[in-house]
């Protein structure tokens, strides 16, 4: 199995030179709004979204080229959510990807608006896809984004999650904030790199699931590296969800069991895969590598 | 020609009832952000967006049901323009439309993911009209929107707005405002019918034309209105632009030339709708009622 770091330190140069091509350059006017949107998107991140919607696509035998505006629409939307999250209204955060925050930088109202513009550009990157892909199948996954991205996935999630704290969340409401606020826009970018890669029914279903378990796993792991992680690499403060009293796995389960749950998760997400030979191993290489990441 | 007012009424009716059926009850989970979403929505508003969709569908010879979701996904647009536009960190104004706004009944968090939630949910609604349109007549749509709504569009003309202020605003910086923060949208909602309802070309660009003149005269009567008009009529505080020092055109041109300057923009509107016969009498109607509004 090729090493997963690797392969997706590849995938992260072709995201980036995707992203840096399909976004306004700093110098298109207004000037401030592109720069404040370059800043948060260039500022690192291990683009794992968009990597897994190329992994998606080539696990059911599709090239990386035909979904790369779709792979950059979901680095969009997750930036745009880290930046509205991040606001004084939000979580109030001055620190991510180790560099002061959007809205410290450029000051709330434009990060408001830089958030707003990413994901409003997003929905235009998708749309590209039409160039190469059926545009029955473009608007199917036009739809999968919006409904993971809405009211019902992530920003529901959020929603929840600012309502609630580690003082009155059950193991339900703390399962309903992790799956929609991080684990439905996972599950999207595996859907769509699928559906835009060809894949049928019963191969989406397959990695329906496995996005389902990485995707909680995924979360799990977060909130046990907020927990017992090194903050100079994963870029911001550590016991920030403790100090915000943030709804976490560990805090509602304890720390060993948390650890057990996301052994279980990677092992299901692992199975979900048997159908697929060696054209999944970047996303079945993902899910061992997630549940053994320290930042 | 019909009574404008009372044309736009029926449209309203139908709008709002497809809203209603749209959007999702406040009674589903997350309860919170589909409650300020829908307290927003349904706050009032003279539904123009979804109006001018309708009445550009019926120019061209298309009925009003085959533009219905799209139509309703430009007023899911507006309002969240609107939400976002009265946070604290950007005009921070408490009322809209007569009522408190969005984040003074749900608070600032709330009301930034319900504007979010909106946003999104216009491009899920406007890919429902797939079901009744050519898919790819759809993504064109779905394209114009983005760049209408995004960093070039009306974001763009939120950005300039507030980095700029009556003082140090240049002729040409409050246009690109104007024909930016209100003009784009109303442009795309114009086109967005013409396209769905299936417009050639010549027809498309007649209409583009006739949007671009009503859009940049609206928002200059809602300028005149600020100064001279009737807050009980607006819905919104008297001299609001003057005290948050805003852009606008009496500021920069004296009333007077702001009034003529409605007069013959109207008038280039109309001239546009030359080639069009009864079925484009609700536009016709709406720039002459425009240039005489007083709310």
């Amino acid at each position: 199995m090729p090493d997963f770091l690797q392969q997706l330190k590849q995938y992260s140069k072709l995201i980036n030179e995707a992203l840096d091509d399909l976004i306004p350059p700093s110098s298109d006017y207004p000037e401030l709004i592109h720069e404040a949107m370059r800043y948060s998107l260039m500022a690192g991140g291990k683009r794992l979204r968009p990597a897994l919607v190329i992994g998606a696509a080539q696990a059911v035998g599709c090239n990386y080229e035909r979904v790369l505006p779709t792979a950059c629409a979901f680095e969009l939307i997750h930036t745009y959510s880290l930046i509205h999250d991040d606001l004084p209204a939000m979580d109030d955060d001055d620190y991510r990807r180790g560099k002061p925050t959007c809205h410290k930088v450029y000051g709330e109202a434009m990060a408001i608006l830089a958030g707003n513009a990413l994901l409003t550009l997003a929905f235009e990157l998708i749309a590209k896809n039409a160039d190469t892909v059926p545009a029955e199948l473009v608007l199917r996954v036009i739809r999968e984004v919006a409904v993971a991205a809405g009211s019902k996935g992530l920003v529901g999630g959020q929603a929840v999650d600012i309502v609630s704290s580690s003082e009155n969340v059950s193991k339900e409401v703390l399962e309903y904030i992790h799956r929609h606020k991080t684990g439905a826009l996972l599950r999207a970018a595996v859907r769509c790199g699928a559906i835009l890669g060809g894949a049928d029914e019963k191969q989406l279903t397959a990695l329906t699931t496995y996005a389902e378990n990485l995707g909680l796993a995924f979360q799990i792991v977060d909130d046990i590296l907020d927990v017992k992680g090194d903050s100079s690499k994963i870029g911001k403060s550590v016991g920030s969800d403790e100090k915000n009293k943030k709804a976490t796995y560990p805090a509602v389960y304890g720390l060993k069991a948390a650890e057990q749950k996301v052994i279980q998760l990677t092992e299901n997400a692992i199975k979900a895969l048997e159908m697929f030979g060696k054209e999944s191993d970047f996303l079945r290489s993902a899910a061992y590598f997630n549940a053994n990441r320290d930042f």
